[in-house]
């Protein structure tokens, strides 16, 4: 940008920048969240910065890098709270205090209700002028898998499919490569790439050998070597430890997650640890399968998980949606008929007059491709 | 429009505004095809009009009334051929001539084989100049089922369905109302009103009585009442000659066809006949059915039927579609899951294998309140 043209800059254009540069952390920083910052003095910017990678400096320490003595009596826009505990290069708040900035501009309060309005308090204590909540939904947006393990201590469960045009995701034989084509593809991977974990049933496992990686030659984008260095946790739902030990996902970079009901430590599950698994026990439900709920929270628990990306046939995928844990569904529509005798999007058994559907809210419909890609959300009431 | 406005108007503009013209007869020229006309001289619109309905005059005519002396001079813009038949109110052509038109231009020919280039001659003949071809294939969406019929004898035929995002009809019992909201039942009506036909199974009257009808009350259109007065033609595809003789549709204004393979003129047929309904003898397909591509072809020669409209369940549309019958596939998508237990889409029990996979091409997906309509066209080529 030209001086001449920051100079008009307003403050909501100020946020909008430092939410842009927030969306750069998009496939690098979990499990922390996403976070831009701009520093703003005299209508110029003379500083900005995003939070890259978990370890590295957060958003405003880059901003302030990048700054140096301009940061002095800036005002700095930033896209979450500023923290005020000690992380690797001390706490935000008291850098942009240090640094000489009067006046912080923050989107939204950080979502943890344990240290949510400390990074103010210490900012105001320090007689910094303090804003909040410019551009908020679209901060919110930046994180909502962040939000939601921050707030509720699940993360945010998104359900891929992909399916033609009469709801069949494979032939009757499970034949299904390819209903899409390579754009969505390449957005499925992308998927992969935002979250923190994939989970899978241990049939997909059986039947197809997925891999759930995230592969930077499929990524279509110019730093996909770097994206695919951090590899989404690998889960795999098997309740009774049927796991192949040849799986291929087994030998891919990063860990994969095997759950299971069976407490006792078998000689198959040690089997299994010993190729590298690493095997959870969970609390089996009526029928004697995980508790999806239980295993939800262990992952945003104890696994940092924010974004849980499902990707599964239609028992799972049922069996989900009919427990409520299904936040967002991305189905991948192409233009084909499969007819009726192929597999269907989601079993959903007990589902039997109208008064039942399961309504959803579709957010966006836009074609990709050949194919068309409709972002939707269960609806909770029923 | 201003007259100052009409003075710059170009030659495309003056088609356009034909092609508007023309589309206000959608609702009600059927059997004939939507034709507009505008006389434009000395850069101003001195005359308009549209075909309106069958036996009343053509969108020549109503221009030339409109425009009365001051057509002497004028260029006619016309989005079909004129023609050069004696109807009721004489050749269209000969009109040009004889009210002083000396220039003509068409968006098309007429598609009829039979006729097409005889009104352009008649005007040549008569030291008309006569252009072709401009705005052709917006002329040309204006009657596909006509030129359709024209060119092949068959009409055009738009399988209609109302689904859940999962791809389902019906609840498992047949349960449906109402899976879509009252903007697609209007877009519903509006397709009804926009066809010579209407087909269905006997199925569909037997279990929930389909009356088939334009609802005046549900067009949502000013000229309602006025466009409600023609119905469409009700085909009921009916083999074994099963349709209930208290069928509601039976009662309604308006024709309705009872097709079956019976030859024989049972004593069911004769109070079937003797409700009103006209029964029509098709031949059989191998598995004993009435044969689609024959029935249709009926129904454009024998009925004059552009657009045929077909609303029927999954067994039918599949029929339909296997026997490649189906041209456009106007489906209604509610936000909502029904679930694997529900009624498919397409019964296409032969489809197998990925390679036997029907694929279409979507040409449209819009909003329609909470609802989406999705249309689409079969790929030939399989």
């Amino acid at each position: 940008m030209s001086s001449s043209a920051l100079e008009t800059i307003s403050q909501a254009s100020c946020m909008d920048r430092a939410i842009q540069l927030a969306w750069q952390g998009r496939y690098s920083c979990d499990p922390n969240p996403r976070v831009g910052c701009v520093l703003v003095k005299d209508g110029r910017i003379v500083g900005e910065g995003f939070h890259v990678r978990a370890g590295e400096p957060h958003a405003e320490i880059n901003a302030l890098r990048m700054a140096g003595e301009a940061a002095r009596g800036a005002t700095a826009y930033v896209t979450l709270e500023p923290c005020s505990h000690t992380g690797r290069t001390g706490p935000c708040s008291l850098a942009l205090i240090e640094a000489g900035v009067p006046r912080v501009v923050a989107a939204m309060e950080d979502p943890n209700p344990q240290v949510s309005g400390r990074g103010f308090a210490m900012l105001r204590d320090a007689g910094v002028e303090v804003a909040v909540g410019l551009r908020e939904e679209a901060a919110s947006r930046l994180n909502p898998g962040f939000i939601r393990r921050m707030r509720e201590g699940m993360p945010r469960v998104t359900l891929k499919m992909a399916m033609s045009l009469d709801g069949r995701t494979a032939m009757a034989d499970g034949e299904s490569q390819w209903i899409t084509g390579p754009a969505a593809r390449r957005q499925v991977q992308r998927l992969r790439a935002e979250s923190s974990a994939v989970l899978t049933g241990v049939e997909s496992i059986i039947f197809d050998d997925s891999r759930l990686t995230v592969r930077a030659g499929q990524l279509g984008l110019d730093d996909a070597e770097s994206i695919a260095r951090r590899q989404p946790l690998r889960v795999v739902l098997d309740s009774h430890l049927r796991m192949p030990l040849a799986a291929a996902c087994l030998s891919e970079p990063g860990r994969t997650l095997v759950v299971t009901v069976q407490a006792e430590v078998s000689e198959r599950r040690r089997r299994l640890e010993a190729t590298g698994a690493e095997v959870v026990v969970m609390p089996a439900n009526a029928e004697g399968r995980v508790e999806f709920s239980a295993l939800l929270r262990y992952l945003a628990t104890q696994e940092a998980c924010n974004e849980v990306l499902v990707e599964t046939g239609a028992t799972l995928a049922g069996a989900l949606l009919e427990a409520d844990c299904v936040d967002r569904l991305e189905l991948f529509m192409a233009a084909t008929l499969l007819g009726s005798e192929a597999r269907p999007l989601f079993a959903l058994p007990g589902l039997a007059t109208m008064s039942q559907q399961r309504r959803l809210k579709i957010d966006d419909i836009r074609a990709l491709g050949d194919d068309w890609r409709i972002s939707a959300r269960p609806l909770k009431e029923r």
